[in-house]
């Protein structure tokens, strides 16, 4: 099986390619899409690099090895120490305006190549080789960064990718937390866009280290789908792709407030999610399946608990620094009903006393 | 006086203010550019600013005033150390997304302002308030970046401004040297589009630094509308921008040799000119004008024999470098009449011949 999307950016469209054991047709695949390129590098995650850069380079004629580079796994790869040093990589390697850099890895990987792609003689072309679950979502899209000691992903660029080419055979070797991790964002793309899409992950994905590959790619092609309608509508996060941070308002002040690598992003965001549909239903007074959905969390064993351990006015002064609207309210992504998003400004009291009763219970 | 062109750019379109006195109302002129603004950092070259940034914070009421920066004046302040110390400050002053850069200074202040615009928080905006001559060509076409130790410009994006607010009147603190820099980017306008500007700039401009207001405003407007007409064709270099290069493939490797500093900017290219000049009569068989241009820039007090201190190899092999096309060629912007230019391929030998000539001569 084999499925391509295409994406509508700014300035170019480039296709989404999803294949099981596409990895080792990369080099085809990469004279076909771009080919009037000249040097290639390739950007890799050190623990993605040690299970496929070998099935990669294979593809390769002995006449056309690429330049690859090997990135520390983790977070703090994503600094300004690793950004020059690519930088850096690409000129003694002789890179031009036609040469083609390639991320191997998960969403650090793809954040940093692409900032080094779209800054590297003021912008090369790149391309994304997701190799965790999260990067179905962040290989899409072009947001492209790097973290800064005062907060994260606050150094970037929009820059689109010149091709995203996932191969969720290698989601194999994923240990269990980045599979959570990523997850949490595919459950995400349900609720703000099909509550059919939440219903058949219900009853399609039961254990997630054992997805069977057709679920896999029929998952990851309804949640790459809605990312690209969202990104398509709004590449520069002006209005609707804001959506996309539902559950993150929380979940990000949570992450800042444990410590990155804590906990795991999609562990944080899942808590963030709850929050959202619990505050959803105050604001609309409505109700959201939110019993059912921390069933189901818990069933795939997603942590969701995280919150008890935080104080609550701490929480909302961190998530005030980044969302404040005016006056006493701040901008919160909620539901309005499951399947549909909206931005809303929301009182910081209401917000407030839901933090503390979830303290309590 | 008061001369206003609009550039139109791929994400939007913005105003080149040409007035004296301009400085005195930067305030309004922001308020009426950018009523959405939140907070405004300037980042102002030192030289400048011990000149002009009292004139421009005078205009602000006490209730609004900007968060200031200073750049230490030169090249060197060009440097991934600068550019970091800019975003850390962004985010200490706590910019947001709606924030506003305004680099006051000249072409080395426009860069790194508009390089820190471009990747803060994946790009805000920034106005430029140009102090040099040359300024008048950097600060417009969206060009933005640092340099890195293996080269110069070699980390930037596009990123156009909102809005060019140059006042003339204060170039009138800049050293001649200074004046003969960016006036070769005048001269260059001249010879790549409009053969009666050379003929105007002749006759009205005879020494650089006592041109009178009015002959500056009409240079400046003429040179920039120059610059407008070819970065709105081809904002990202795929075709004619290109033709600004006029000059500085064998300047910027006249200003590599000798080690950036040791020359300007504005001579080496006057010196490049010159080159290409001959380069273009050999390879159409044609005649410009060039013992007259020789003349005309030796009584302005350029200094044109740099060339003779450089190893003609030497400048050939940095040149290919950059510049180098398919087999035994290299790309070089010529002209096949005076005020019209073209991109070609050449062959290295003519390239070589003619600077081992001028080595001799
Ligand atoms: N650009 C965007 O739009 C966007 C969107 C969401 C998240 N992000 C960013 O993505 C990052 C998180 O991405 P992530 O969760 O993929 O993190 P990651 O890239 O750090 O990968 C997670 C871990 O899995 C390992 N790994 C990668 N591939 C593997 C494989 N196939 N087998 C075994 N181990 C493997 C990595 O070494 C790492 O330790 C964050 O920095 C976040 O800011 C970006
Ligand atoms: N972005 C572009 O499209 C573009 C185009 C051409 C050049 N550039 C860049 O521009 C830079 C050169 O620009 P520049 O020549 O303006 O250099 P600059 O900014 O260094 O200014 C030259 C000198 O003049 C001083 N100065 C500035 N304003 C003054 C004033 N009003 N009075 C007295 N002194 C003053 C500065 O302190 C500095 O010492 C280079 O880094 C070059 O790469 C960029």
């Amino acid at each position: 099986m084999s499925e391509r999307i295409e994406v509508e950016s700014d300035s170019h469209s480039y296709p989404v390619l999803l294949e099981n054991g596409l990895r080792y047709s990369f080099y085809h695949l990469l004279e076909d899409i771009l080919p009037d390129h000249t040097k290639l590098m390739i950007i890799a995650d050190e623990t993605a690099a040690s299970y496929y850069l070998e099935d990669l380079l294979a593809s390769f004629p002995d006449s056309a090895k690429p330049v690859v580079t090997i990135l520390p796994s983790g977070e703090t790869s994503k600094s300004m120490v690793q950004y020059e040093r690519l930088l850096t990589e690409c000129l003694q390697e002789g890179l031009d305006r036609k040469s083609v850099i390639a991320a191997l890895g998960g969403g650090v990987a793809g954040d940093i190549a692409g900032f080094t792609a779209a800054t590297y003689m003021r912008g090369i072309r790149y391309v994304q080789i997701p190799t965790t679950l999260l990067a179905h979502d962040s290989s899409v899209g072009g947001k492209t960064g790097i973290n800064h000691p005062l907060g994260k992903n606050m150094i970037g660029a929009f820059h689109a990718p010149s091709a995203v080419l996932y191969d969720p055979e290698m989601l194999i070797s994923l240990p269990e937390k980045e599979w959570r991790s990523g997850f949490a964002e595919v459950i995400k793309h349900a609720f703000i866009s099909s509550p059919e899409f939440f219903v058949w992950l219900q009853n399609h994905v039961h254990k997630l280290s054992s997805v069977d590959p057709s679920t896999l790619e029929k998952m990851l092609k309804k949640s790459i789908e809605t990312k690209v309608a969202v990104v398509q509508e709004d590449e520069r996060e002006a209005g609707v792709r804001a959506h996309l941070n539902f559950g993150h308002t929380l979940g990000h002040a949570i992450e800042a407030e444990l410590g990155y690598g804590k906990t795991t992003h999609g562990e944080a965001v899942a808590v963030g999610m709850i929050f959202a549909m619990r505050l959803s239903e105050k604001f609309y007074g409505i109700k959201l399946p939110i019993e059912e959905t921390v069933k189901y969390l818990e069933k795939l064993g997603y942590y969701l608990k995280l919150q008890k351990q935080v104080n609550a006015e701490k929480l909302l002064f961190i998530m005030k620094r980044d969302k404040k609207a005016s006056g006493g309210s701040m901008r919160f992504v909620l539901l309005p009903e499951l399947g549909r998003a909206e931005l809303v400004d929301i009182r910081e009291e209401m917000v407030l006393d839901l933090l503390e009763e979830e303290e309590l219970t």
